[in-house]
């Protein structure tokens, strides 16, 4: 292209069908010049056969649209295609010519309100005498529709039909550079301008520490050489045409990068109607299956060493990568690459795991503690002391018998290892954590927003472009079609009533499945029930002593899969009930499928965990007058030490069990079988694969890629994870280390998939994670109060204390055991419940123990609960109230103690306006500089003042410019001027 | 002034020498014009004679500066110093003359940094020979070098030293349009276009609805007539000199309203530096003394009838006046008047007065109810009863005697009023209600800032304005003076050490402050406990029976008293403790003066209540082991009702009594006083007072009115009203009426003050009431947690329904009394404590009761707590808990259920947005129209192409322009250029 080409931005977007004559015109003879071009140098020739450029190995592949295509081979047909759009395009301009000047606006008009503009009509008048027939007719007349329209917004196109994938055929659009800027300005996308300046480094010792650190983390930063130096920053200002002097437009290929270019294009092709009122853009058009995919291109080849250098080889180089898993994340070329959106995902995630690390160094010193301690604890010691002599009541009807408490030991020294005080001091310090990771995120955020120029950028403007759903103007349509007869054709949307049916479905599925997983875990609490009296008559010696080990694993197991199956299932209920509901937008659908699917995996998830935290060994009843569920089955009890024990392996078994088989096995797994999949499915050709792989050009490969399905699946793995870090933390004090080794891994493995899996995502600008912010301060708010209740109900941490400072005869832990164990006597059992074998111990037990707060036999009021259960029970809820209160506070003060946004940047910031600007009033002089100079050659009369409106824009800066230039030069008369 | 003058605009602030020579004769012709001028016509020496307008009558006063004048009279001084400043100028122009073109740029660099420029120096060497002497030298010679530099921004001044008060100068500020338009710019003021566009109503019923509620509030509405029909709205655009003929300028003088015109100008003060590095703007120079005031004009007279309609007289009519006060205010007119800052403060206040109905309507209802079931309320009824024989222990030591429980009828009853079922409702409506008014606001605020055009405007930019505070600057010279040896001159700042001992102090302070508060409540304590023993021992039997009354109210009035003074006191202090901190900028002083603010006078509020809420009648001890303050005083216990009467008591007095007396007394009385003060002190002169009045000019009127202090005063006052309403209202539903009451007149009363009392403020802009609604959120959640608390602990509920529950042997509440009531032996009493009266009642007494839950002599523990003790603490708890969270719950489900943003507005809001793009897409068609028939004429050659950087705007987007119509006129030649 020629300079002053360039420099001429169309700046007419519908320009009507005098300026679609020329750009037929214009394809036919590139397509012309191909063959040409192609015979004459071996570079281009290779250019061309990566499908990163038109066949003119110079435009740029921004956009690739893929259709069907029945009949494999022809390039006659496409050739053919070719023809025919520039005979349409004569016949139109022939046709419409006569009014083309005179009537430029009304036609404009009329192609905006939809009616069918000349091109459409000679289109179709033209086609349909082709080959297509019946449906595919339909579809291949509506993508001739839309690529003319697309032509008419001034994009450039190329169709290939010949390509080695039979049955496919390929769009490959390209957006030129005016079209670009044009777009740049509407989208008021903010561009680096020439102006440079430096960062200023924070000053003295602060200097000094900072130097020191980043030379020690050195080595932890990936090898990605950056273009300009650290301390140095480019100036950017929001794109306009009217200031482009201020931007370095020297290379004009490479001023917008591959990701802006083709998020421009996608734009452009989301807001380009194909028909009436109904279906806008792509989306609805690739959802009738006019085109089957629309996807940029990735920027090359990584596996080849061949490969010229480029954005994704460095990336799968340095990121993508097991190896360098000890490494910070190169964020400013993931984001360069894919875009703010995904670039805050990995930013987010890279925090995440980062602020996982002092988490999990405290959790394992809480637990090394508990091992340290364990032969300290007194309440195990006690139990596990041979000459401990208490006798126990049965655990179940009949079959059991007396126990030794002594047998207890192992649980007992095992639960220490959670149930600790440190473990107090522990979700103490997690609730701080969660609150100290939301601001930590808070302030990279807006750090990256600095660096990423996103500072200036409203939310609200996205949302303006949020177009209407393909589905949502389809019931829309389908709506005003039936109320035909009395509202005039005026813009109708959904109301309440139209979607009643849907909301009432939504919330019946929504409280069913809430139910199933009440249910199942219902089913397993009968299930381990039985097993385990099933297991106890059993005859085998064996078999009864591993009661407890079978009946916990097989539960928890099946607890795992369950939970594995009905992930699946719920998020395929939640998209299903999405749809159903029909949002308007696309950032509302999002939104909505993520809140359900957020509730149903967490109950999923939690439910079973809730359970036993809170409920088990709760409603037992007491010996003599036991809870049955189904008249046969006591309710379970908890291990002597606690329930916590259990908590701690449910938790650990669920954890580790999900995330090493749903993360890792089907992330890994699926996407590769998918491939597999699809590639087997389209070779229907004969020859090598081999060979055929080297062949297919950049488009081909990627369409073999999986399609990028958003973000949403990668944050609910994390959110989940973050709840299981936080929720129950005062019991498993490990899960965030748990949680780190899973996350060093997900990194790498989530960039393997954005890298070498999955098509490229469109680059889409956002400055913060949205909803996901909310649900993860919705976690931690309920972690605080989840981790209240572990402590002080769950754990034996309150009784200790109460017993303690309340009760002990010397203010030690004495006589805690014996404290905390009621007294039955045995011939007060129900009939029929009493053990079989009650000389199991090898003597007559008269009086037995079982573990409450309750009257003695001998009491006035026996088996009535006792004082010191209302005492202990007052005292644990005070924790809870303090507990909650306190951390809350100091979640607060944290909140509040950390600014938002850190200092420098806010300074940067401030100083980049201030910069910006000095830089406008400089311009401003300047301009006025020389005009002064020009003013006194005498151009006068070429500024003819007019009150004409439309051009008054330029006509009045130029006359006030002018004006200025007189006054300045001639004081005297000016005042006169000025001032009468 | 002439059309070409005015299209002409000062692009060019500081333009040098040059151009400060015509202005200085301009100024001395115009002070020749006046002479002229005055003599001529009648109306206009009216116009100067209210001193809204320049002598000339022409142009407006926008800003007003008074200094201290020494001499009395002196028509010829004035005339003087304009005839000085005139030849200065002459004096500057030809000792500048030789470089002002070439070195054009260096002189305006010079001027910059704060070098002497030549105007300065000169001026500095005419002045010198003066009248002024020492110190008054000085300060006129920075009054000069000030007006200069306002003179170089653009700014039109006339001195005014012939006023009519003594020993006041004024100087009147002018800002011609062209500045105000640069201004503008530069603050980026969205101002209206010539573009309006309908609103839309919503349709269907939801209209039929609104147009009937509409027309039902109509005479609610106040009479002030807008300029333009409800539904249309004019689309608005950030100013921009290049958009103006976006903008109806018909009328330039009335374009930039008298708000707007006083915020420009105070905008140039603000920035206009006076002398390098130390001293920015006015501020610093008010502060120094060089000028006494600075204050922008009124718009007119109220009182008079003669005076034309203006804004003030309006506003006085239908806002500032009692007779109205059943109106909604008419906000958009006082934020046409006072600007944003202060529209919002009364549309806050308007919103929380009308939100105030509905609580206390509901309140009123609780009330009525508890007055209602007085009658059927079993445990006074028990009380009451004359067959109830309960004898209860003495309430003080020795002079006390037993006394019958029914004769504590009466205060049960009235307790019955506050402590109802009702009350727990009532709390749980007070909190949703406070969450809902968070909400509603949120939701008012946005439609005002779409209202007001503030949609796009970021407080980003108002902080890029914060220029520091002159004391800090001039900390930070003193700093930079001290370290001048080792620091090259480079910026420097106050560090966390330099302001170490400011915190220190801050600390110490405000912890003796709250220390002192506690001490005052301790010492109303110890009046009551021993005032109340003192008069027990009184011989006089009505002194006795009158102790609890006299003891309590004169308690009640102490404490008033010192709140009232205290709050006083603290304002002054936390005052003086911010000016020791040397905030950097103006928003972080206010800042921290709020939160120092409040804090104190949150807890020299509250404190008493707390105490009498939580911790009265706790730490009592029980009969035989009573709880003595200085070993002879026992603590107080509360009456039989329980605490909640005492605290309803303490409540009502402390909100009424700091409602009426401060609020009303103090903001009515003391500006008046004030007022009064200021114009004996200035009241020199001999004439008759009523005679100057009316001669006074406006800006000599404004001179006696009260400067406007912030709306801190305002809304503490409002916040602590807050308080009182959602903080104990369990414990006196009546709180939301009084203060809807008082709001009322308050509304009003801050309306009259800010019309009449006050001079006019600088209108500020602002999208928030900021930090009050963070204040709010906190009050709003604390307000849960203690309402709880008060419900739980301090009200009878939770015993009562523990007793119904738990012990009732029927179920009701039959024997809740005695349940309460714990035995105690008579004999148990320690020696010298017992009773010198123990016949009082006319029989031996050998066991009494007392209240709490102990067990009774006869248990194997006497007097230990009981398990009945334990139970109830364990159901407070309960309570506790479950009511925060549930609460905090459905609070946050309120906030997430009400969208932030109305609909209507969020789609109004999209709307303006497309219609602007559409309006500049429109325009840039029309625009290439008009090129391309003016191209066809062939003016070619204008457009010469050049890469030069300072003109390429302009000429970029010519030849832009010109290359597309020649492509559009041309098309064949077009496609070998574009593509080629």
């Amino acid at each position: 292209m020629t300079e002053e080409a360039e420099a001429g931005i169309n700046l007419q977007p519908h320009s009507g069908s005098e300026q679609q004559a020329p750009q037929f015109l214009r394809d036919v003879i590139f397509h012309g010049k191909f063959k040409l071009l192609k015979a004459l140098t071996p570079e281009e020739s290779t250019q061309c056969q990566h499908g990163l450029f038109f066949q003119d190995g110079q435009r740029r592949v921004d956009y690739v649209l893929t259709y069907p295509v029945k009949k494999p081979g022809g390039s006659r047909s496409s050739r053919q295609s070719v023809q025919l759009l520039a005979e349409n395009a004569v016949a139109c301009s022939l046709r419409c010519g006569p009014h083309s000047c005179g009537e430029d606006l009304r036609h404009h008009q009329a192609q905006r309100t939809g009616n069918p503009s000349c091109l459409q009509s000679s289109t179709m008048a033209d086609v349909e005498g082709e080959t297509f027939n019946g449906h595919d007719d339909q579809k291949a007349f509506r993508r001739e529709e839309f690529e003319g329209k697309l032509r008419d917004m001034g994009l450039e196109l190329e169709k290939d039909e010949i390509s080695k994938i039979p049955g496919v055929g390929f769009v490959k659009i390209h957006a030129p550079f005016n079209i670009l800027c044009r777009e740049a300005e509407f989208m008021k996308l903010k561009m680096p301008t020439k102006k440079v300046y430096e960062v200023k480094q924070s000053s003295g010792i602060v200097e000094k520490i900072s130097s020191l650190v980043s030379k020690v983390v050195e080595p932890l930063h990936p090898h990605v050489e950056e273009h300009q130096p650290k301390n140095i920053k480019h100036l950017s200002h929001t794109f306009s045409r009217e200031k482009q002097h201020l931007f370095d437009l020297s290379d004009k290929d490479y001023f917008f990068d591959s990701k802006t270019r083709s998020s421009i294009v996608f734009e452009i092709l989301k807001r380009t109607k194909c028909k009436a009122t109904y279906s806008m853009g792509i989306t609805s058009l690739l959802g009738s299956g006019v085109y089957t995919a629309a996807y940029p291109l990735h920027d090359g080849d990584i596996n080849e060493e061949s490969a010229e250098p480029n954005d994704r080889k460095l990336l799968y180089e340095e990121w993508a990568n097991y190896s360098v898993f000890y490494k910070y994340q190169p964020i400013g070329l993931v984001r360069k690459y894919f875009g703010e959106k995904i670039g805050l995902y990995f930013a987010w995630l890279g925090l995440y795991t980062q602020m996982l690390i002092p988490a999990s160094v405290v959790g394992v010193i809480v637990f090394l503690y508990g091992c340290a301690t364990v032969d300290d604890n007194i309440p195990s010691m006690e139990i596990c002391h041979p000459k401990n002599n208490i006798t126990m009541c049965p655990l179940c009807d009949r079959v059991c018998s007396y126990w030794k408490l002594s047998t207890a030991c192992g649980t007992a020294r095992a639960s220490h290892l959670f149930d600790n005080p440190t473990t107090v001091f522990f979700s103490i310090f997690m609730a701080l954590w969660a609150a100290m990771f939301m601001e930590h995120w808070k302030r990279r955020q807006m750090r990256l927003n600095y660096e990423w120029d996103l500072t200036g950028f409203e939310d609200e403007e996205e949302a303006l472009k949020d177009h209407p759903r393909a589905e949502y103007e389809f019931q829309v349509m389908q709506k005003s079609l039936r109320k035909d007869r009395k509202s005039q054709h005026k813009m109708e949307k959904l109301t309440c009533r139209d979607r009643l049916p849907a909301y009432m479905a939504n919330v019946v599925m929504m409280l069913l499945m809430i139910g199933v997983t009440f249910a199942i875990v219902f089913g397993v609490i009968l299930y381990r029930i039985s097993t385990k009296a099933a297991l106890h008559m059993s005859s085998s010696l064996i078999t009864r002593n591993h009661v407890q080990l079978t009946v916990k694993t097989t539960a928890a197991i099946i607890n795992l899969v369950v939970i594995l199956i009905l992930d699946e299932v719920y998020g395929a209920v939640a998209r299903w009930l999405t749809v159903l509901e029909i949002p308007k937008t696309d950032k509302s659908f999002e939104e909505r499928l993520i809140f359900k699917t957020f509730i149903l995996k967490f109950f999923n998830a939690f439910t079973p965990i809730i359970y036993i935290a809170f409920f088990r060994g709760r409603l037992v009843g007491r010996p003599g007058s036991y809870l049955y569920v189904f008249e046969s089955y006591r309710m379970e009890e908890c291990t002597h030490g606690g329930c916590l024990m259990e908590l701690c392996i449910q938790l650990s078994i669920t954890m580790l069990g999900k995330q090493l088989i749903q993360n890792n096995l089907f992330e890994i797994g699926i996407p590769k079988l998918k491939k597999l999949i699809r590639f087997i499915r389209s070779k229907q050709g004969a020859f090598q694969e081999e060979e055929r792989q080297k062949k297919l050009k950049r488009y081909e490969t990627d369409h073999f890629l999986e399609p990028f399905a958003g973000l949403t699946p990668e944050y609910m793995e994390m959110i989940i994870q973050f709840g299981f870090v936080t929720l129950f933390v005062a019991s498993f004090p490990l899960a965030p280390l748990f949680a780190l080794l899973n996350n060093i891994i997900e990194i790498r493995l989530d960039a393997k998939k954005f890298v070498t899996e999955l098509r490229r995502p469109v680059a889409a600008r956002a400055k913060d994670i949205g909803i996901w912010y909310n649900i993860l301060k919705g976690v931690a708010k309920v972690a605080v109060i989840i981790n209240a209740f572990v402590i002080s109900f769950t754990s034996d941490f309150i009784p200790r204390m109460v017993y303690q400072y309340m009760y002990s005869p010397d203010g030690s832990m004495h006589g805690f055991v014996n404290h905390t164990l009621s007294y039955f006597n045995v011939s007060h059992f129900q009939a029929g419940k009493e053990t079989l074998d009650p000389l199991y111990l090898g003597y007559p037990v008269e009086i037995c123990r079982y573990k409450d707060y309750r009257e003695p036999p001998w009491s006035a009021t026996p088996y009535e609960i006792s004082k010191e259960f209302w005492a202990v029970l007052a005292f644990r809820l005070v924790f809870v109230i303090v507990f909650q209160n306190v951390v809350m506070l100091m979640s607060d003060i944290v909140d509040w103690l950390i600014p938002d946004i850190p200092k420098d940047i806010s300074m940067q910031i401030h100083k980049e306006k201030i910069l910006l600007v000095d830089l406008f009033m400089k311009e401003e002089q300047g301009k006025i500089h020389i005009l002064e100079s020009r003013a006194s050659t005498g151009t006068k009369e070429i500024f003819s003042r007019s009150n004409n409106n439309v051009s008054s824009t330029t006509a009045h800066s130029c006359s006030r410019l002018h004006t200025k230039s007189t006054k300045a030069s001639n004081a005297s008369d000016d005042v006169s001027i000025v001032q009468s």
